[in-house]
């Protein structure tokens, strides 16, 4: 199995994506947020190594959210820290941690920000509910924070709002190596390279090579992706493929 | 915990989708299947439960697949099932079900309408490996087929061909009872109706009641969407919900 976190190679930091909300497994909402994060952590030096969908529903949250924060590096959750009824992913991180869910001051001073004392319900005061000892995470759009327990991220679903928290969670997170890639479009059915793909990943291990086909207007093509964290091995391995596919 | 399978309750048909590619961790190909299988099996009346992203891992495919495929009635997976070295699927699924993994005539059979003998390469030939005793499932598009074993729905990554195998596999499949839905969108922030949604939550224990806010134009605003397998309790709630917002 791939190594799941930085205790088996430092350069290595690696992330889960834990999304919350019926709406998205119903089909009624097309989630947003997993590719943006996806591509933000690459960019920024970690692997995204496994995303789950679930429902609304406290065991599943923390089952799943104990079994993630124990295998990675860090754990993003988004969704369910709104105002209804149905929003209990605030709760369920607390009962993961065991710790107690606090109205907390700090999230109350952001919100008031926006809302004068008398417009702070009781259903906006849910908002300020943080498990006890998290670091809040601030959210310049609607106010009412995210937060940061031990490894675990806590997002909003409303992609603007998960976009700002992402932004201002980025410099509390450990980073690894960065991974390069490229990306060469090949305009045959994969079939046609396989074997040359699988010649070079032999002579190039450092370089994970991947191959995902495409159908546009009635043909087959292949997109050819190489990563790496190594640069140099990188370059190496593209002239390589190159060279075989001009004489393929 | 949410009922997982229909051994608990036959009207309640449950599936889980993996979604296997490194590409989709890396935020190189934005998923485009989640919400197509998710939107399908509402409409048919299978409750899709989980969905998991996977790398291209042989053990990790294993180990989440025999862990979905014991949790719910069906799994539904996407990717891995080409030519080339990083198509791990089909080994994979033949490993979790301690079956062999064979090449099977029926499905070079089906390859051979698009390709002459001698274009059936090694390659392609790769693409006819079948778990034993697997059910294939046509396509029409690119020839190779997907396969089914027991309750695991294989299908390829490229959307145009899964989208004709799942209509392929669809007939085979077992379904509960449908969930209907009404949408309602109310143009202000969801705290000002979650006191009133919740109490109506408890006078309407069949229909389940989410509230997802969206952010347009500078502006909070909420889509309440009302999930039952009762029309009549549906409906009801639906009306008790639209003269609440009148009068808020």
């Amino acid at each position: 199995m791939n190594n799941k976190n930085s205790t088996e190679n430092p350069d290595i930091i690696t992330a889960a994506i834990l999304v919350i909300g019926d709406e998205i497994l119903s089909g009624r909402t097309k989630d947003a947020n997993i590719n943006y994060i996806a591509c933000h952590l690459t960019e920024i030096g970690i692997r995204l190594t496994e995303v789950r969908v679930i429902g609304d529903d406290g065991d599943t949250i923390i089952a799943s959210l104990n079994q993630l924060r124990a295998d990675y590096d860090y754990v993003f959750t988004t969704g369910g820290i709104g105002p209804t009824h149905d929003d209990i992913t605030a709760p369920s991180v607390a009962k993961a941690f065991s710790v107690p869910l606090v109205i907390d001051e700090r999230a109350l001073d952001m919100m008031k920000v926006r809302y004068r004392d008398d417009q702070l319900t009781e259903a906006r005061r849910r908002m300020a509910r943080i498990p006890e000892g998290a670091e809040l995470i601030e959210n310049q759009i609607s106010f009412a924070p995210g937060f940061m327990i031990e490894n675990v991220i806590v997002m909003a679903g409303v992609p603007a709002i998960m976009h700002v928290m992402l932004d201002a969670v980025t410099p509390k997170l450990r980073v690894g190596k960065k991974m390069y890639s490229v990306t060469i479009v090949y305009e045959h059915p994969e079939s046609t390279i396989a074997k040359d793909l699988e010649t070079l990943q032999k002579q190039f291990p450092e370089v994970s090579m991947g191959s995902y086909p495409y159908f546009k207007d009635g043909t087959l093509g292949t997109q050819l992706v190489l990563r790496s964290t190594n640069k140099t091995q990188l370059n190496s391995a593209k002239s390589a493929l190159v060279i075989r596919l001009n004489n393929t």
